[in-house]
């Protein structure tokens, strides 16, 4: 296992380290980043409610997510072409994953060929799809990633059209024809980079859960960006095996509630129909904690694997996953819980105001 | 269409480009300026809550003010004596509002005479009334107004008296004779400036809101300014066609509460029963968004035009408004909204506090 | 009438003027001054719901006080020897008040003799009471006033020992004999500085009142420090014809809650039976409509006086009255009330929390 | 008696007096150290609510905790090995804490043997237990405690294992064989520091209360680290004569809640079934006056005391206890308490927002 590492300092030294078109492409968010902001505050305002003397010799983080065993609910979000980071990018994170005994949900925007990196090591991962204006390349992207092995579809649905970033803009980042989606090619053999059909189709409804199902009916549908009660609703009417709970990172509408807020109302209205996860502002074991006891199964994390990735390759971001994982533990034995299934709701207490 | 522009990032070369006495004049608010900072705040902790997987592929900005079309729910709010930051003053905004399907509200404090005004462009436009303690000249400003071709009267009812800007004060403004409503005469032949007949009326009522319709029968009337349940329901009984929710800006009574409290107040009071528009720190297409949530019809918008107008004059404030409108058409796509009327309460969610 | 001052940057001023034991001594407050930064933040916090449209051409200010007419609902606040900060002291102080229409409550502190101070000026003025150790020399005190022709005594009640003032205590003030209470002699002859028959009783009771009212059975009593709803009843059962709801200025008990809060919560208890002052924190002519709308007749100033006074004496305190008074009349005007008896609860609305 | 201190400044004093690795391992918390923060601004967020005019000429701070006479409601909290700020370490927290009238509870991690801080001055003293992996070691302990006369246990509930402390470990310590509970040995007669079995046991449970009583049959036992009103009533059941209210200072679950918010929860359990002592965050007499307010009947303090040993050793360490106990007293006279039985709820009022 590689050395712990403290992930608040981790995210200063890839600033140091990357060019600022790269770390703003990734730390940047919509509008004026109130949403990115508030995530990892609103976390923060959960205070905790440690149980003592409660017997946590044998402490265990390793749960299910749709029928696979991970180390820890623990799994890494996609995120977009990873190669802008580091040279390994997308292989680097699924080797990562693996070895943390993670998951990698895999971006559609990958910058290597998905068959590659689903080669890169063995062990679950899962396919984010975007529902694209060409549907044709679409299912390709589907079935490309059902030939690697994909365990799970994971639709994005709060991007009908890409959130506009304004520190991104003020440092505008090129991206070279290679590393956006390689080894598709558009119906007129160019590059994909400029084709109008690989952007979001901005009409994507429920119903396409269903299209997405039957392209890919051997493995189970999450839909992600969930904020709503009705929307998650709908996505467990749809035959979602899972809900994400998301505001993309406060990428896409700036203002978006913080998750945390949303978290415990979607638990509300899911009562056990489908798996729940979470992402946005994780940023230690305690935040892991505190997902679990407002209602999720595991957490999605996405830029502090990043900063992993960008300062250290594979061995950075393994060393991020293990580093939670180990805090996870920490947090569960402090708080007087042996595993994520003793984690409930009468931990925490929301709206401490710091 | 021009270019979109950073309208965080505008103020600020604004503030360069400015004498300190004319960005102050601006700026500037009441008091300790509480309710000028409060009303950015205030929309800022109206968290959002969009719907996902909603089919926004035709989204539609437009919108019906008391019968007139606009390419937005954004109007230009009345600003006095425009020709202070910059030559072409309220004719650039003329211009600038009718080349971006949006509608100058004329401020009474013209620094051009009002026919020459309302001939620089064709397209709607109102006209914006104080009522004088010359009641002479105030007819002659709103037959002026009529002549011009206004299409409403927007009567600003808090401002018996003009709020001290210790801001402003530090920063004395020199106002030329021929900047200060240009056109009109007081009785006597001398310039209008220091005309006591000329001061803001504070004895007016809602009884001249009828006194102004038999002026004016063939428009409607619009009393700005309403903060309060009980003020909206005297608005509507006096005939008003809309209210505006305003607490000029800030730049009246310090202290005043912000406009995204006082607006679903005020629409719980009104049921429809007339339109209803709000100003006040509005910054972002996400901050349109809000305020038809909590019940407005349109915003309008003051400053971020003039910083516009200062910086690129009629182009500068044409780009404020087309950006805000770009970032309506964004921030209703990702709501899951396809237009103003789909928006509905449920999208926002009070009080979550940054 | 004097010119207006901008009472934010007066303090400012007193600072630079002033030695830095002087200063400490009238700006610090007890422990950790939260109390001092309370009592502003708190009014604040009130937010103002102004009424339009409600003719406001004739607004006045003045209001009684004990059957007093005052210019406005200001009173002085007593200030312990004000001679520190300036050579004329209160007698500067008297006069200030009585030209602007105020009247001063005058400190058992003071730094001259109480009549030379009575005569200082014509017009009214109060006496504020300390019943000290020695109940003769107190009796002596409350005699001298009413032979000055005090119309009022101030008993003040949070002052059962002098509350510790860390910043007060890294400057340590040197105070001359003949600045402390001179005028008076302790039994011995001696100056009365290191008497402890001088100190505050700590065994003063509700009692008192009753004590006070046969020594001085001409004049009202107000009890002065009430912060909660009993003591207020209390204060009723004893006699008192005022209460002032105070903390005193956040130099008594660090963490006592402030007085925008208490002060509803007494409003509430006393129901008319007597009449409610308030001090603390009050720095603006909104914060006097603020006082107004939560149940107080009127508002004691204390720490602006002093900095009029030590940066232009007489002159400088009654600029401060003047202007505290001109920013009253205009935030009645503003709220749509032409006297303080308009002003109702209604007109604010607490906890909106900046 | 030694001169009263400035609690605040001294802390700084101990940061300029120290080591960076010494005073790191006092000063910091676990994780972000937000349970640190929270822990002082909970009080601070507690308002008081004095009482006027209520006769303190007699004010009395002492109290009694579990029959043994204290000077005030102040007790010194366990601080490991207190040699690593001061050559005297816990013995002169020991003699500190005689002379000002208060009870050590000792830390299991001395830094002397037990019997030389047993020795080292009169008066009452407690014990604070680890329940370690090695129970015959833990047995040795206690005995020895006993032995030294320790009137009370006090055993920690809420470390099951050592938290991690980032600053800490930005700063890391070396800790001499000889500082780590000298005195003791291991089976195999090696230094105890790097033995397994005096590590933390996890395993330990509600029932080891038991296990305890049992080895020490004639002292009460104290459950320290309750923050659940449910933990409350296993440590009644269970037999303890008192519970602390305690987050471990922020040094354990980053994210605990502060223990101004807990102690209320956890008295109104508790409902007078056993004695209810708190620390965390307490740095003045109005702190204590508001601990007693939600229901302790005593504080304990640990940082500032050990600020006052680093600074100025045994005489230090007093002053900051009698610094304290006079504030306490003030406190009690402001709010009109003669003594802490006088306190009740009815002086606090939380949730005011600082």
């Amino acid at each position: 296992m590689s050395s712990r590492v403290d992930l608040r300092a981790l995210e200063e030294e890839a600033r140091e380290r990357l060019e600022p078109d790269a770390y703003a492409f990734v730390a940047g968010g919509a509008g004026d980043e109130r949403t990115v902001a508030w995530n990892e505050e609103a976390w923060a305002r959960v205070s905790l409610r440690p149980r003592i003397l409660a017997d946590v010799a044998e402490v265990a983080t390793g749960t299910m997510v749709l029928g696979t065993e991970v180390a820890a609910p623990i799994l890494v979000a996609p995120v977009g072409m990873a190669r802008l980071v580091h040279d390994e990018g997308e292989a680097a994170l699924r080797r990562a994953a693996a070895s943390a005994g993670s998951l990698l949900v895999l971006s559609t925007r990958t910058s290597f060929p998905v068959a590659e990196i689903a080669e890169a090591a063995d062990g679950p991962w899962w396919f984010q799809v975007y529902v694209l204006r060409d549907r044709g390349l679409t299912r390709e992207l589907v079935e490309r990633a059902l030939d690697g092995g994909a365990a799970a579809l994971v639709l994005t649905g709060d991007t009908p059209l890409v959130g506009s970033k304004p520190r991104a803009a003020r440092h505008p980042l090129e991206i070279p024809d290679d590393v956006f989606m390689p080894g598709l090619s558009r119906p007129d053999g160019g590059p994909i980079g400029e084709y109008p059909g690989a952007e979001q189709d901005p009409a994507v409804t429920f119903e396409d859960v269903a299209w997405l199902a039957e392209l890919a009916p051997d493995v189970p549908l999450v839909v992600k960006g969930v904020l709503r009660p009705d929307d998650a609703e709908l996505a467990v009417e749809a035959g979602a095996a899972a809900v994400v709970v998301s505001n993309h990172g406060g990428r896409q509408l700036d203002g978006a509630l913080p998750t945390a807020v949303a978290l415990p109302e979607v638990a509300g209205a899911v009562r056990g129909r489908c798996e729940i996860y979470v992402d946005g502002g994780i940023r230690r074991g305690t935040d892991v904690l505190r997902a679990l006891a407002l209602g999720a199964r595991a957490v999605l994390v996405g830029r502090p694997v990043v900063w992993g990735l960008a300062t250290g390759g594979e061995e950075g971001a393994r060393s991020v996953l293990e580093t939670l994982t180990l805090e996870t533990a920490e947090a569960l034995a402090l708080a007087g819980a042996r595993s994520p299934a003793e984690v409930g709701n009468d931990l925490v207490q929301p709206m401490w105001q710091s």
